[in-house]
Formats: structure tokens, C-alpha cells, sequence
């Protein structure tokens, strides 16, 4: 199992941002240019980015990216998946040690940012985890964002910042639950010509 | 749980594609427009689009909107999650009574493109999900277009019908494993700049 997935404490997200413009490349690389990863292990490819340590950091930075990369009204979507308690190897354990003083904080409270985000938590391992799921929901429709279920997804509108605190939230409250292994995916759109058409 | 998810028997694909270019509406509406959705239930919102309906259909729309968007050079990734089993609805389930003869296969056969792509599989409710998902990378490694795991996925390389043919197999190789809902991550990159030049 050690090619696919990490220790028992260790957070990672893998994910990629996809700016709709010719100058998607511009678009990215400034995005990853402007924030502070010093707190993570990092690794890009050609078809994603992963990035592990601290919970608290791996959102963070994840955040923060996203910002950068939709904050000039540029139609920018991220996809991600959130992992944590996947048995196997330990690259990026070192990131453990660090505190838990965000690095990307100062930066992204002043980003005010609209989005329509899609998320699903995967509870590994155990018969309930439907219950997990469903006991996260109510955590999520406490924190003003939450706009009900689709096929296979739950839906949150409202301030990128917001909407990531409650995805925090809610995986962070699963992480508490009996599944040792959670998986969260994410789907957040900023900008998009179809929402500013409300539609 | 009726809101998020559907009955045993129905699949179901959540997914976007994401033109990275300025003409990104024209080329999904583009998309959307040359393929064959008859034999499936499917819903567009702002963040995403849901089909539903027989597996082997719900495969053959997915793949064929993904190559409708890719195959004049664009660099377009496709982000999929495919789901069966999860308890809930029924929306879509008339589908199921379709025979099994895939509406756009004539199409994406004549389609040669190269792709780069990272999956996941999420066996939920039975505790021993890392066998079902070791079994189904086995079957995968004989198909010619395993290239290793990475964090929290494998990456499979080539001709995107190989690959489609691969994922498809390990997804329906997993629905006959204990574990009742399967949930399956896919990232598929076409004419990316980075993998032209060999990053």
C-alpha cells in the first residue's frame, strides 16, 4: 500500500485549478508564486498538485491558492480531495513538527470571493458511514453556507472563506468519527458566467 | 439520505470539463451538443454535470463529452466521480431498462487522443476496501496503461479509450467486491503544455 497513501496523522490534499483563459499557465504559476508553502511537503505534476502535512495547513494552502488564482475575476474552478489516515508511507511526516500558526492568514482574510462549491465526504472503512455523513451535514447547515443535497454531493454557496471553514469543519468532524481513513472531495467555481447569469 | 445519492443498481457520474482557454463556453456547449444522451437521465448545473443509467452508458457519455472537448487541441481535463449503490432516490431509474448497446460508440472509436490521468477508488462500508482496491490496480497494471501510484491515486497513460477501458473494468471490477457503494475519482488531463514538453 505504500505508493498510494500516507501515515496516520498526516493530511494531504490532491489538487489541481483550472483557470477558463488562454493565460491559464500565467494564471497558475502567479497563484503558486504567492503563497507561503514553508509549513508543507509539496509536489506538482502534470496533472495535479499534492500537498501534505498539518491539517490546519493543508487547507491553507489549498485556500489560498485558489484565492490567488480567482481573485482578478478570472472563471477558476479547484477540485480537490482531502485525505487523512491513509495506511502507507511517510513523506512529508517531518511537516508534523510545525505549530499551527497559518502562514497564508494575513492574506486571505482581506479576499472576499464568491463561490458554488460541490462536496462529498467519504468515511473509509466502516459499515456506519452513512451516519458519519449525515451527522457532518448538520455540522455544515449550522454554518450559514450550506444549499442542499444533489446526486452524490451536498452544495455550499457563499464566501470562499467561509465555505472553506465549513469544509474544515466537516472533515475535521468526520476525522473524530469511527472511520480511521477519510476522504473529502471538493469542487468550488468562482466566477463563472453561468452563476453571474443566475442560471 | 435521499438527497444525496441513488438506488443499488443505477450509476451515476458527477463531473465537469474544463477548457483552459478563452473560448471555454463554446467548446463545452460544443461538446454537450455532439453526443448521444438517450439512454441516460442527466442534469447540468452551474458547478457541474450528473448522468445516470446503466453503467456501461454512463462510461460511454462521459467519455465521449470529454472527447468531443478535447479532440481539436485544446488542453481540457475532465474531473469525474463515479458512484453506484449509494442508498437513496430513484431519479433516473427508468434508464435502467435500456439494452446495453452503446449510443456513441461508432463516434469515440475513431478518436485517437493521449491522455494523462490519476484515479481513485473508494470502496465504502466494509473494512477491508485497501484488498478491493489493491485487486482492481492488479486487473488495471494488465491493461498497458498503469504508471504507478502516486499520493492518494494511480496514474494511468495513453490512448483515452484504453484508459476509459481500464477505469471502467476496475469500477465494475470493485461493485463485485463486499462493499456495496463504490465511489471513483478520475482526473483526466488532454494536451496539457507541461506533458508536451516533457515535464
Amino acid at each position: 500500500m505504500k505508493e498510494f497513501c500516507g501515515t496516520s496523522e498526516i493530511t494531504g490534499a490532491r489538487f489541481s485549478i483550472y483557470p477558463m483563459s488562454d493565460r491559464f499557465v500565467e494564471i497558475i504559476l502567479s497563484s503558486l508564486k504567492e503563497v507561503d508553502t514553508s509549513k508543507v511537503w509539496m509536489g506538482t505534476d502534470d496533472v495535479s498538485t499534492c500537498v501534505r502535512g498539518r491539517s490546519e495547513h493543508v487547507f491553507d494552502v489549498v485556500k489560498t491558492i485558489f484565492l490567488n488564482a480567482s481573485k482578478d475575476g478570472d472563471h477558476v474552478v479547484l477540485n480537490a480531495t482531502f485525505s487523512n489516515g491513509c495506511p502507507g508511507d511517510s513523506a512529508g511526516d517531518t511537516f508534523m513538527a510545525e505549530d499551527s500558526v497559518l502562514m497564508n492568514h494575513e492574506l486571505t482574510k482581506k479576499i472576499s470571493q464568491e463561490v458554488a462549491t460541490q462536496f462529498a465526504l467519504y468515511p473509509l472503512g466502516i459499515p456506519g458511514y452513512m451516519d458519519v455523513i449525515m451527522e457532518q451535514i448538520k455540522t455544515v447547515e449550522q454554518q450559514g453556507v450550506f444549499n442542499g443535497g444533489v446526486h452524490y454531493a451536498s452544495r455550499l454557496d457563499g464566501d470562499a472563506n467561509k465555505v472553506f471553514t465549513a469544509l474544515e469543519s466537516a472533515f475535521e468532524g468526520a476525522r473524530k468519527s469511527d472511520s480511521s481513513h477519510i476522504v473529502m472531495t471538493v469542487t468550488m467555481s468562482a466566477n463563472s458566467p453561468t452563476r453571474k447569469e443566475g442560471q
